[in-house]
């Protein structure tokens, strides 16, 4: 369902560029970024840009669009400051990608994991797919290659899967905890202190695996009852929640 | 945690080929393609096989490993006849495989989709593990294939996200339809029209896509109120539960 080219218009290629090895970007990706003339991309004050340092490998020398996030670092999202900042970020980085298209000119935006599975440029996205057309190629998600660095299969014929925000309160984490057979909690940040003593009184320790910064140099991939018991985590970690018992 | 060599083996490098668009498999899958010496590949009587047809532009002249299923139409997995077909095949793979491990060459297994995402190997990835180095590349889902075609978000930042194979009885179904924002239910086939009327039961007719062949040439994808009332559904089809409103 790839809209149709409004006549004269650019299209906007999201690029899921994957957890953070360039291989791990798909084929069909790895092409765009190689053609495109206009690349944009999510950064934090001060820093490459996670997406764009994954793809560089593949590109030539295309225009930048650079968008650096207004805080470097995290405030409550409830702060009515960081939305109106956000949402006037947003505002400008749409209006600065939708020049380039109006213009007739293919932008290329690069996304970390995979675009559609909370990705953090949907909200770039709803400002821009009513106007232009958008084509997606997807990216492998970072749970996706956690269960692979863990060599160990994540999710079998008959299983239900559930993924969860860590920020969901205790009462909504437990109702899932029991219902799956295999679960992946992203966004761990601050969280991670309740997260585990929940799992601990859910029975569920002894299946559950803490996964920081998967195929990047500073890798972390271990039993959960192995981490530090207060310790903290990035925004590139999560857990996952093997399926109980053997397979079938 | 790939794990060691053991002294001498070959590791069984698995390697996801996503939906079927063989540029989508990813950068580091192609290039272990273009290296095998020996492939590994599951197909059913008288077809080429999914997986290997993906890969087949990246290939050189690999010595081939054949898994042909023993049964082309489907059985109820609880006939103890096809059990024991299935038991024996798995078997008899993990033995070809595994000779090929033994004798010191690496041996490339090409998994539809994502190895570890509801994966069809798995049943011999559970034979050869124990005795061998494994070390899996990860692919792309139908799932995530099939929101990039709809080019419309599956998960945002809140949401809680489940995956449902279509076996499952009804009350399950609904208590997972209740709870999660937005959901993927696999393996149709003859579940569709029960699907569909519990679907439109619980509200969420309007919510849902139907979506077969994903990136192939016969590719449907479009709402499920749309889809003639009776219709089966092959196994390589897929329900897309979109989350409820509209993004923060």
């Amino acid at each position: 369902m790839t809209q149709p080219a409004a006549a004269g218009c650019g299209t906007l290629h999201l690029v899921g560029v994957g957890p953070g090895d360039p291989e791990l970007i798909t084929v069909r990706g790895a092409r765009l970024c190689q053609a495109a003339r206009h690349l944009a991309y999510f950064a934090k004050r001060g820093e490459a840009g996670h997406a764009r340092r994954t793809a560089a490998p593949y590109l030539a020398a295309p225009a930048e669009i650079r968008l650096e996030f207004p805080y470097t670092t995290e405030r409550p999202s409830t702060d009515p400051l960081y939305r109106e900042a956000l949402r006037t970020f947003y505002a400008e980085a749409a209006a600065r990608i939708g020049a380039v298209l109006a213009a007739g000119e293919d932008v290329v935006l690069l996304c970390e994991g995979d675009p559609f599975f909370y990705g953090s440029g949907l909200h770039l996205i709803e400002r821009i797919a009513p106007r232009f057309p958008i084509a997606v190629t997807p990216g492998i998600s970072s749970v996706s290659a956690a269960a692979a660095r863990l060599a160990a299969p994540l999710v079998r014929g008959g299983d239900v899967f559930t993924v969860l925000p860590a920020l969901l309160p205790d009462a909504a984490l437990r109702t899932h905890l029991r219902q799956a057979d295999a679960l992946a909690i992203l966004k761990l940040g601050r969280h991670l202190p309740r997260l585990r003593a929940l799992l601990a009184e859910e029975g569920l320790l002894s299946r559950t695996f803490y996964a920081e910064r998967i195929t990047h140099a500073a890798e972390r991939l271990l039993p959960l009852a192995d981490c530090p018991p207060e310790m903290s985590a990035p925004y590139f970690s999560l857990l996952l929640i093997r399926p109980p018992g053997e397979a079938e």
